[in-house]
């Protein structure tokens, strides 16, 4: 595997659709898929350009775009999922999106295709069928390791196995949904029986979404060496957690109603293509550290299958958007805090035989830095509940609290391209 | 609540589906949906009828059915997600079927919408989008406890949270899909190091799963005193566990690789209304047991929430076969070993605001009656492995071998009304 870059990369090509250049997240150089509507029910797929989404259907209705006339019928419907069904569907649209949009010849016809990105809704990308999280963030499961057993922080699985369970499909909503906090049982330190009532210890999860694009068939197993090209793209994943609920129920089986409730996910799929020129090597591993097992081992994901990817989370209290305070930034990191490449997760979920399908989710669990301020969470952030952080407003939290509003973006940027960014992830909680 | 028995319930009631009377497992008494085919590709909905298919596509075209036509329409559909979405569209269709099976008047209309059973194939019955495993047999938590952590069976939330996880929904097959035995990570007690290679301790799990019929909005809990209302019935299912690869990824967050290679279920929903004469009493909890927390504990479900269904599995090595020796008993047991009601994992798991949906699937978990001769599982048979069983031919087994078939059957069966069956599900593993 070598990462081909092409002309879509060109950090010279403009667009005339005018705000796409020097857009933050949305230059032409990105063109990620996602579904929107005008009427917040019934959606279809759409690319984000600059400040606008470019109506796929009505573009396939508009427009002979000869040779990616089929893949544009299948990005039109109401889901991403036939899109990414097709072997190098996405990125042949891509890259012919890419030429309409910045050849001025072709701006007549594809301008009234245009929508304002203010005036939109968008929805899930794809009609979720499984998902699944891990939990390749070392320094969270270390983190959190040592809160839920003190003497035993990192089980001695952690580094042979990309340690996941499947999570509910049915709960994710795109970004924007607000959260309702969810009542379970929880056992109070001194208490003999448990009691039921809201959850007193709500906190995000910074992660990442890896989308399934090609599946496979049950029983034929995906080899390491072509696991990258089964992954559609990324997102933002915020998996919302009950820790009060997770502590009292989570064993033997793992979490359940703690993570159940709801996960917010950011409405963009970012493509693997629109990334190629971000991506890395992944980190080596600590001195001492096993190798990954042969199933789990290939030389070229190594050299390339982590993406320099920064991520940011902020926070906005009810009080803070009253005053017209801006968002406070809990923390920030990057994607390469993963212990396990993408294609790892994807050659391990499948080695068993498992068929993954076309907009499966992966998780990448709670991805933070090691460093201070990069904890992915608040139960890191307060130190288990215990330390309250300060916000500049002199409120201060432990855990969430109704009407905070939690704020994920994320980019890549490197000199010599252009940046490239997934947008937002955000929801707020009511009670 | 009251169980309200109505003339489908009457034992006298005959078919002119001559088959159909004192039948085992279909009689017009039971009149279980299902999808089929006849191509194995392109299946819709039929019931069982004796040694017979109702195709209701074909019913739906040949008959005026009256105020169940849109019902019929639904249920001829690809899949009976449609079907159970209609409140109480199923209860009626099966009266109106009832009736259209008992009065030879009918006869001469619906006879040629019948299909041999032997001609046609089955498929999944739903489109199953969140599949979640529950863990109550009690007995087999504890006998599987005491292999995993001898010295803390049975932990301190059993008895007060109705324990479950998420399962993989992909990889659920109906009855009669080959098995075939998953490769992963396993850890010997002697090693230093896990290896990698196909299970060594594949076993099965003796289950029931219940399908979810109406669904709930997220973060609107479904209370306990309506819960029994949103199942629409249920089948058989083979939670198909590779224990080696179980015990060394399972911490902390559950079975994952372990689990998600396959599952099987039968491919009849047995509805909640062929059942209602089979409802009994939840058993009483032993004494010293917690109560139920209140949003668990509904008077009328205590007194009903119970099926007495009978389960029994079935070994069928290769052997046995070639030699044409009859499958081999393993074991058999009552579902009422549940020890919390279908109501309250239904409440459970939208207690924190989860959304359910027709065609989730909810597995009891396995069910091991507590006696000799209950075990749901071959690791409990075999005592985690150590105490082989030996089949009538001589052969032993610890755990499945390539070519063993393991075969499960279910039924309610009570003086005073015809036999219900759930028919079967089986699967042979496949190396």
């Amino acid at each position: 595997m070598t990462i081909e870059l092409d002309f879509t990369h060109d950090p010279k090509a403009t667009s005339w659709v005018e705000s796409a250049n020097g857009h933050p997240d949305f230059p032409v150089q990105n063109l990620p898929f996602g579904c929107f509507s005008k009427d917040g029910k019934n959606p279809w797929g759409c690319v984000a350009i600059g400040d606008f989404v470019l109506d796929l259907r009505k573009l396939a209705d508009t427009l002979d775009v000869g040779d990616t006339r089929k893949i544009l019928h299948y990005a039109a419907q109401s889901t991403l999922n036939g899109l990414f069904r097709i072997p190098g569907g996405a990125s042949k649209l891509r890259q012919r999106l890419f030429e309409l949009l910045t050849d001025e010849a072709h701006r007549a016809l594809v301008e009234p295709c245009l929508v304002p990105m203010a005036e939109v809704h968008m929805h899930l990308p794809f009609d979720i069928h499984d998902y699944t999280d891990f939990y390749t963030g070392i320094h969270h499961a270390t983190n959190i390791g040592k809160l839920f057993r003190p003497d035993n922080p990192l089980l001695p699985n952690y580094k042979y196995v990309p340690i996941g369970y499947h999570g509910r499909s049915s709960s994710i909503r795109v970004s924007g949904v607000p959260v309702k906090r969810p009542s379970g049982q929880t056992m109070a330190p001194d208490a003999d029986e448990p009691s039921f009532g809201p959850s007193k210890r709500l906190d995000y999860e910074l992660e990442m979404a890896i989308w399934v694009g090609q599946g496979n068939e049950l029983g034929e197993p995906i080899p390491i060496g072509e696991a990258s090209s089964h992954i559609a793209g990324i997102s933002i994943l915020n998996d919302w957690s009950a820790r009060d609920l997770q502590a009292w129920e989570y064993q033997p089986l793992g979490p359940f109603l703690a993570k159940n409730f709801h996960s917010t996910v950011s409405p963009w799929v970012v493509t693997m293509d629109a990334l190629a020129p971000f991506r890395v090597a992944q980190p080596p591993r600590p001195e001492g550290d096993p190798a990954p097992l042969p199933y789990l081992l290939d030389a070229d994901d190594q050299a390339h299958g982590a993406l320099d990817v920064q991520m940011e989370v902020y926070i906005s209290t009810a009080k803070m958007r009253e005053a017209g305070d801006a968002p406070h930034k809990l923390s920030s990191g990057p994607m390469t805090a993963m212990y396990w490449t993408m294609a790892q997760l994807v050659a391990h979920h499948a080695v068993g035989g498992c068929n993954l399908q076309p907009g499966d989710l992966l998780g990448t669990g709670t991805l933070t830095s090691g460093e201070e301020g990069g904890e992915g969470s608040l139960i890191e952030l307060s130190k288990g509940g215990k330390q309250p952080i300060t916000l500049p407003n002199g409120e201060t939290r432990t855990f969430l609290e109704d009407g905070d509003e939690v704020i994920m973006t994320a980019f890549a940027e490197k000199d010599g391209f252009a940046r490239i960014g997934l947008g937002e992830c955000r929801a707020v909680i009511v009670g």
